[in-house]
């Protein structure tokens, strides 16, 4: 037992005992130390500094007003539903909602291929929990989200990054790590976290492709896809499978495809869902029971009711327009203040662009004299599994006006003009 | 690999793949085939259907006026707050309100030793991610809370069940498993689910002087404790052990405490908690950010709202006295129409009692019969580890009215009368 913490110190006869935890868990937290991005988020919530470093969506766009109302009809009309124990498959009209928009897109789904989960983020968690046993190799893009790290390291996942470029993952780069038999391929297609790139439509097709060819299931995590500023939507994975003409009575394909309300309406509802073959649901649902029984009743009821009135669909056009004009704030200040050997991502969406340094700054460093500053960022290092990308950073333009924006950038180019 | 499941059929090019779950996965499914509460609880929905088999609370008592009153107010006052992400650990305003409580019990404890759950099965399932390696032995009382076996087959535990009486697990059994090397003790002290029966005083001393003779930690599961109908309280073993003047300056011990808001409030909600000495809530904490982010920060509000300004230990009592009034109601019903050869426990508290039928009875029989006639309760083999109980049963009293229990023990009487 290479790593043992003593949290038993005393007994009735005064011996020292200590009890271990579980190995195979301290491998885990051992891989996953620092989890630098939250321990960072709990500095920078002191007034006055200006943080590009979460991933928080601007708090003064939430419905306020109408998850309190929606949520006050609802408590009246079926209170003693809304606080009972309910299916762990999650709220049925919810889930019926979702379907419902699935359909539009051409994709046979019904109520047996939705799943709603406590977030997004334990999607990630159930899919580990049934598809990677210790030393599974899962496929991710280089760099990746960092929180989808930390659920499948948990199962011990090894992981094999894939370059990605301004088109997204390379695709064609799958190719070379087929031999490594990956369990699953892990891809977020739209203004991807940290990078905001989204992978072009020939690119969807060839991993669809990849994924057919190879029998490896495509985790396909969409939290952003409803953000899109500007260009034309994409189709998601399962729709270009459906517009292919190949598809069964009922959607029973390759990928599983995750979705949350945390960007367009309120991540601390923690709602989120998962879609797949109605076999894969089974599995997640049964792994979802003894996790979490099921995800706050209310809280489904809420966005239930926000999404079914039509509510959000206009909701969102307000959190497109700021965010649209936080993110040009942020790309003209870049351009106006970052050395002109500075590159930078241009995200069609989303809430996150990417940038890359010169190979001689090292943003681990640059962030130490960013936080004298008052400014902090998430260096890239951590989004990477392979030990690359010291010189990249991921900025947040989401969550700060325009102004402190640009008086943030001004403060970071200031800094790396000095360490020139 | 024993056990695949195809759900990848199609390709461009025809073939047929498979991909296969998780191993370890496959083989914990497999173990909790059935999940037979549930799956029995979809059926008992139907009007009509007097059900003892779920463990639902009384929807009529859940106080939805002051949840609207108080969600209300929060939206109002903090709605930023209270739809924004949060912190991993829980809302502190929540963690303080659950310590001060432990302080008043005299455990030296502060926010550090509690960490908000989604529900306290998610207590149950991060115990596991932290503790449990695949083979490890988990000791149980016989019968057990089965959605605890069901979280932790998911890591592969081995159990090993120790016999209960009236008086709860019996201790002293436990010095036949030390040679197994038991990771941890499972315990619900309270009215435990099942048997409703409740761990005597003595003996909660006695496994408190195993745990630390052994330097085995014990996972104290207590979501009954505040619906006790008669007779004194018992302290916690967290408030044993303070109360022996063994303590540090800060509680630093061998028990994991797993609390909920389900019983008292409204399980809907999904709001639970674990007390435990800091360095097992870091690591808890970990697991927890890769599993769900963090619990519904609106929910957590709210219970902390109604738990703070103390409406909560004035509501427990109107459940008290509900559920008192119920289980009498069961108990004379018992009485009057079963065989004069069955036992069962006369629980101070809770939801659940607990039936044991002569040897010649299988309660699986009896549930088909029961069925017939619009009754069903859980058989209580299940709850068992080691493959007896076929002839006890599970019975909850909290979700009837005293009419239907006399109806319905009525009708199990008659079906039990025509098997004799």
């Amino acid at each position: 037992m290479w790593y043992s913490v003593s949290f038993t110190t005393r007994c009735e006869r005064g011996q020292i005992v200590e009890v271990c935890w579980s190995e195979r868990y301290a491998r885990r937290t051992h891989r996953m130390a620092g989890s630098a991005i939250r321990e960072l988020l709990k500095i920078t919530e002191k007034p006055g500094f200006i943080s590009f470093a979460g991933g928080l969506p601007a708090p003064e766009l939430f419905p306020v007003e109408q998850v309190a109302a929606v949520g006050q009809r609802i408590l009246t009309e079926a209170g003693r539903v809304a606080l009972q124990y309910s299916a762990t498959e999650g709220y049925r009209p919810l889930r019926e909602c979702i379907a419902q928009r699935l359909r539009t897109d051409g994709v046979a789904a019904g109520i047996d291929h939705v799943l709603i989960t406590t977030g997004s983020q334990q999607g990630l968690d159930l899919v580990g929990k049934i598809l990677v046993d210790p030393g599974d190799v899962v496929v991710v893009e280089s760099p990746t989200y960092l929180a989808a790290l930390q659920a499948w390291n948990a199962y011990e996942a090894k992981f094999v990054g894939v370059a990605s470029d301004e088109c997204g993952m390379d695709v064609g780069g799958l190719e070379r790590v087929v031999e490594r038999e990956p369990k699953m391929i892990y891809c977020q297609p739209n203004f991807q976290n940290p990078s905001g790139v989204t992978l072009a439509r020939e690119r969807r097709v060839r991993l669809l492709e990849f994924s057919y060819h190879h029998g490896i299931p495509v985790v396909e995590d969409d939290p952003y896809h409803e953000l899109r500023f500007e260009g034309d939507d994409l189709p998601g994975l399962m729709a270009l499978e459906a517009s292919r003409g190949t598809q069964e009575e009922q959607y029973d394909g390759n990928i599983i495809s995750l979705g949350t309300f945390s960007k367009v309406l309120a991540p601390g509802l923690r709602v989120g869902w998962v879609i797949a073959a109605p076999t894969v649901i089974a599995q997640l649902t049964l792994a979802k029971q003894g996790t979490d029984l099921h995800t706050s009743t209310f809280d489904q009821m809420i966005a239930y009711e926000l999404l079914d009135s039509g509510f959000l669909e206009g909701h969102k056009q307000s959190i497109v327009q700021t965010y649209r004009e936080r993110r040009d704030a942020m790309l003209d200040a870049l351009a106006d203040c970052f050395p002109h050997d500075a590159r930078w991502t241009r995200p069609e969406g989303g809430m996150f662009l990417w940038v890359e340094l010169p190979e001689s700054i090292d943003t681990g460093d640059l962030l130490l004299r960013a936080m004298e500053q008052q400014v902090a960022f998430v260096p890239g290092a951590a989004f990477h599994v392979d030990g690359t990308g010291h010189n990249t950073m991921r900025l947040n333009f989401s969550n700060s006006t325009p102004e402190r924006i640009r008086d943030g950038i001004s403060r970071l180019a200031r800094e790396l003009h000095r360490m020139a």
